[in-house]
């Protein structure tokens, strides 16, 4: 099929490449151009502004959060007004469930179809064609747009034919890592300043029943005290506990554990963790127990 | 070599028979005596009392909790009483910290040795010899009676030289536990409440970053609200965070969110759930948000 | 001086008679025209619409919420398209902090002057004129405005040149009663159930530390279980923890005691207590303890 | 009548010179001999020890913790073994509710009384006889010692039957201290980073709602950052947190607001706070917000 992609870092680079090597057509935006280059050299087309990019059956957006979206959709040449009817906006960005409840609106009152599909899996995964697309929309506009799904995802599953229901459970997916990074955080103050050694620790964890990736990834971020560069930035995981509780909020669903995680990440930002990766969460346990870390 | 063995519950029985089947001798006692039958078949020796059971080079105890483990240590005929000089009382209970520093140096002011060496795993890791012992203690202590580690478990981790540093990594494991299942409540709650499907949820989450078995079997047991009859009973859950938060206090290490495990194990049994297994604490954030479990 | 008033609920109502008895002209309005009768007998002009409002020195605007308080600035006739230049806009209602900024410059980009003035003080305060008002604002826009202030209070406060600072102090003031609120509910669940008579406590209380009004007030409504109808509505007082948290947020602080305080609020809203008064998250704690309330 | 007391640091001293100057008969004792000279000048009989200072008809405690209160009821020559059958211990001391039981019973197994009798106000209200004294035990051994609290304080309030009931009162009562402690300390971090002065929104505050003297004293201390000297040291604020929560885990009432304090006190504790004024939990959330204190 015939597909435009907007946004080209790390995730939608990835994403990119894998379409292009399905065999379909791709015409990519990216607000600073030099991001398309390889992409052509691999049979991209390489759109001059937004419009070009929603020429085809489907566009995708992959992009940073809530007001990225809404700058190419609602600004000039965005999306709603340059697709055609009929094609649909692939969503794969981490918005907010509110957003996404607009988006569906409104490109459904001028005859487009939305599809959200946020994915599961960092930038490697991206790469080798390995995420997990988490989708919902209207059965027949996923049926269509499953052939981008299959080039970029090694599964997809879809949750509900109300589009904003997979951004929840995006949303719900980092409030569970970060949880996992509390948890150890919190874990490793404890017995560190009981004289056991984080690594020592961390190998029986992983070891016995916290084999997830997850635990592996982010202990050794901890133990290690190692939070520069950022693979996914502080800021970035305050956004997500932000949007996590404001759907919460509007579905009235009261989340001790992620009220808990928006102080911590509130702290971090506010005591000089701007530029930290948001696992840096996992030191204030220690730091507020008066220990040193790592 | 020759041991005693005191504590036939689930955990206890599947031991005493690695034990066994390793070649060692041993003696077991249980408060009710009936428990030991099946092991005398395998060739066990069943004392009569306390003091029979230790009379080897060494005594393991796998008992529910601090007031079971004192009556064994203290009572008459106790582990204090009855083990010779030189001898090794091996503490597999999860017990509290401040007991083991107790019973460090209690065992110490006789001449007896204390190694504290906590499991992980459940009835069926016991049974088939695959537990995973933290063990924490004097060198040569430990050497000494590796032999019985080796016998119930498929890897020994030792943590530090001083005993109760074994029981805090597996009060902090317990810990981790309790965060899983809460964190895992609350996400459930948020996104069942936004519509999207617990099965389908659970299925998402295990296929990509949280495919431990705690997220798996936890997960489960939340999804279905299926709590009885209790693998691990709430009251359970409830003592073991209770000593994690006393063993964090003397060390002064602040852990929220494990006051925020205190705070739901108490919610529970304070409003019916006191046979429930300790994953019923998962279904509180549900019903925080009016919604009907499961 | 000659001023308009827009809201003429509880507050506004109150605030109206105490500016008209201090003999300055006042144009009232207010969407239910039947509101503004009474006040037409002391002296007011009823407006037809909001634009005959605003043709005064200043135009107090007492309403609900941000959405009612943009609506009358922003929309039709609307006070940003009437209000003469050098004219004041005077904000009582208590609203987002975000608001307040937006408000102080799009006022300031079209010369006019914007001066937050939130009130501390219930309707039977208004009515007696005995309002305390915290103001925010440019110096001579406030002694302007004075006259106004010494009408409807018995008490101005000037807490910074920033409008929205003031805002900042009310939503503060409101979190500090919820704590109180939470505190007592916490505190009265503990002593009840150790059979302890919860009236008699409140005496105790209120006749030693905790004299303020604050604690006899909400004290009585918890003890009695007295929450309908509601002085002040749990929606509300959701609304004002949610503005205190947005305000912390922009500013990086964390706040544990407000965040426990929105999971409360969320709760009472998921669980039936819609109608009731904010003080009805007071007896969350009583509910959790497995206790029946009162 | 006639009586002991035991304890004669600041809280003891007041009150023993009210009682003498009631004109009741009053042996005093203190492990440190000096305290009881100035006493003795005013018609005390100084105890050479603690059996001497049982032999009238009631004896009253005020120590600093459990553990003094149970060495001298429990220790060679203490309470239990010399005070004569009928004879009453009053324990002023906030101590915890398990102890308060246990005493109870052991007193009543020798035939004699048990009266819990903690009160609240410090050292000034206890050297003027104004006390506030919160009573509980048997009825007829109240009345009997009525004379002493008559002594000591403005007024008597029996809360229970159940010795105990009236200790849990005291704490919830320190609960509710630290509880505006902790409120207050977020809204100052709050309004301060926004730009408000800090000792006029104190002024706004207690010259509104909040006018009792607990936000008076401790919003005062927030304020100007001033932690030392201690006038109840922050060891004893997180002890007392501690006695409330166990006294609520026993009665499984859980504590959100408590557990938050908790955490508190083991933060200021563990970084450098062990010699401040408990209110020093106030600059935590300032603190957390990056700011400087004061």
């Amino acid at each position: 099929m015939d597909a435009g992609l907007i946004g080209l870092e790390h995730m939608g680079a990835g994403m990119a490449r894998n379409i292009l090597e399905a065999g379909h057509g791709l015409t990519v935006y990216n607000r600073t151009r030099g991001k398309a280059e390889s992409l052509v050299n691999k049979g991209a087309h390489s759109a001059a502004n937004l419009s070009e990019a929603c020429r085809g059956e489907a566009v995708i957006t992959m992009l940073a959060d809530d007001h990225a979206v809404e700058s190419v959709v609602y600004g000039d040449g965005g999306l709603l007004s340059s697709l055609r009817k009929g094609a649909t906006h692939i969503s794969c960005s981490t918005i907010s469930v509110a957003l996404s409840e607009r988006l569906a609106a409104d490109h459904a009152a001028v005859g487009q179809r939305f599809v959200a599909a946020p994915v599961f899996g960092r930038p490697d995964a991206a790469a080798a064609g390995k995420l997990f697309v988490v989708a919902a929309g209207a059965p027949d506009a996923i049926a269509a747009v499953q052939p981008i799904f299959d080039a970029v995802g090694q599964k997809t599953v879809v949750v509900s034919e109300t589009p904003k229901a997979a951004n929840l459970v995006k949303l719900s997916g980092n409030f569970l890592i970060a949880s996992v990074i509390e948890s150890l955080g919190e874990a490793m103050a404890l017995v560190s300043k009981g004289g056991v050694d984080k690594q020592l620790y961390l190998e029986i964890l992983t070891s016995t029943l916290f084999s997830a990736p997850v635990y592996k990834t982010y202990g050794a971020l901890i133990a290690n005290g190692n939070f520069e560069p950022a693979g996914f930035a502080a800021p970035l995981g305050q956004k997500d506990i932000r949007l996590t509780l404001a759907a919460a909020e509007e579905l009235r669903v009261p989340l001790p554990l992620a009220s808990l995680l928006r102080d911590r990440f509130l702290t971090l930002l506010a005591t000089g963790g701007e530029k930290l990766d948001w696992s840096a969460i996992g030191q204030l346990a220690a730091r507020d127990a008066g220990a040193d870390a790592p």
